[in-house]
């Protein structure tokens, strides 16, 4: 009973991996369409947002079967109630990246991206891109420097989402109101993405060290 | 033993109703602040934040305790894993009504909104504190008509928020890049309100009819 117990709590780790490993594609996707106009790439990670959201279907379903049979307590417990809480993280992490090929789609031929705020959307995205390859990372090993790691590209996300509205409040910002909607949105896409890889991050780090002290570690 | 898991099933909902209340108190006195420039109101909004996120940390904690004291299985386990996903839900329209706050104190002693936009913000605040009622009144009655108004407020925040950004892009907007950039996040904040009203919404008639066909009630 025990061994199939914990073959099913492997199934449901690598689930969340299987996940975390479809957003990094998605948001490495939706940053590279989203710079360079790639209007067909933008498409595909619009496409594949569907997969993800089976994926969560799956790990909830999971979830639930495995408390209703296995009725679990302690840690084991608290790991299917954050796997819950991770999948719909992951899940929506998925959402935003496929805001952000939407924004592409939108825009184009256009790029979304005025020249004023290119080099801020690129740092932002290479923050994002980290903070998936990292939270794929860190369900793979539960590393707890990983998950320092997540904070810190959040917190860059943060600085670089700030930056981002103050060039277009201050100042020599030039952009069409188009412009100005596409940038705002799309600085808060990131943004989120970056607080959602956090979510995720704590939920881990409470799993691996029993602390949660941090409300905003609430999913 | 029954009848104490009654008892504490009740709590549960109960908690969820107190939640529902807090969130619809704050989109009230967030839309209020937004629309006539009150920073006082706003600042108050703002500071009650904190009372939901410990109103949901107890009710997930509620919620662990629950399933690992009484094992519950088939619909007492659904209700309880939907009832974290509902208080995730409460808690980020919480958060939603406070980012509205944050908004009007941020433009205070101007208004957030510029006269083009007047109406469509006060019809989306209208429609959100609607939904936001409906959602307290579901949580009491579980009526799945009260469910299906939820789903027309929403509906409602959608088109305004099509039309907010609509107004922004096409023909005689005038708004400066800060009028704009607070119009688009205004605009977001209230349509994501609703999507997790919806949310909110789609479980409980879940919990009723045991149909979630829509993927779209994975909160």
């Amino acid at each position: 009973m025990r061994t199939l117990f914990n073959a099913e709590m492997s199934e449901l780790a690598d689930d969340l991996i299987a996940m975390a490993r479809h957003v990094e594609g998605a948001i490495t996707d939706a940053s590279t369409a989203i710079l360079s106009s790639d209007v067909e790439l933008a498409q595909s990670v619009i496409a594949k947002d569907a997969k993800l959201d089976e994926l969560e279907s799956l790990v909830d379903e999971r979830c639930v079967l495995l408390i209703a049979q296995q009725q679990p307590v302690g840690l084991d417990l608290r790991t299917i109630i954050s796997s819950l809480r991770i999948s719909a993280s992951l899940e929506r992490m998925g959402d935003l990246a496929q805001h952000i090929a939407e924004a592409a789609r939108r825009a184009y031929p256009e790029s979304a991206i005025p020249d004023s705020h290119r080099e801020i959307v690129t740092g932002m995205a290479q923050a994002a891109k980290e903070a998936a390859a990292e939270t794929v990372r860190l369900l793979e090993t539960r590393d707890l420097n990983v998950a320092a790691a997540i904070v810190s590209d959040d917190d860059n996300l943060d600085q670089l989402h700030a930056r981002a509205y103050k060039a277009i409040v201050d100042g020599e910002y030039q952009g069409s109101p188009r412009e100005t909607l596409d940038l705002a949105l799309l600085a808060r896409y990131f943004e989120r993405f970056g607080d959602h890889a956090v979510g995720v991050s704590r939920r881990i780090v409470y799993l691996v060290t029993g602390d949660l002290s941090d409300t905003d570690a609430k999913i």
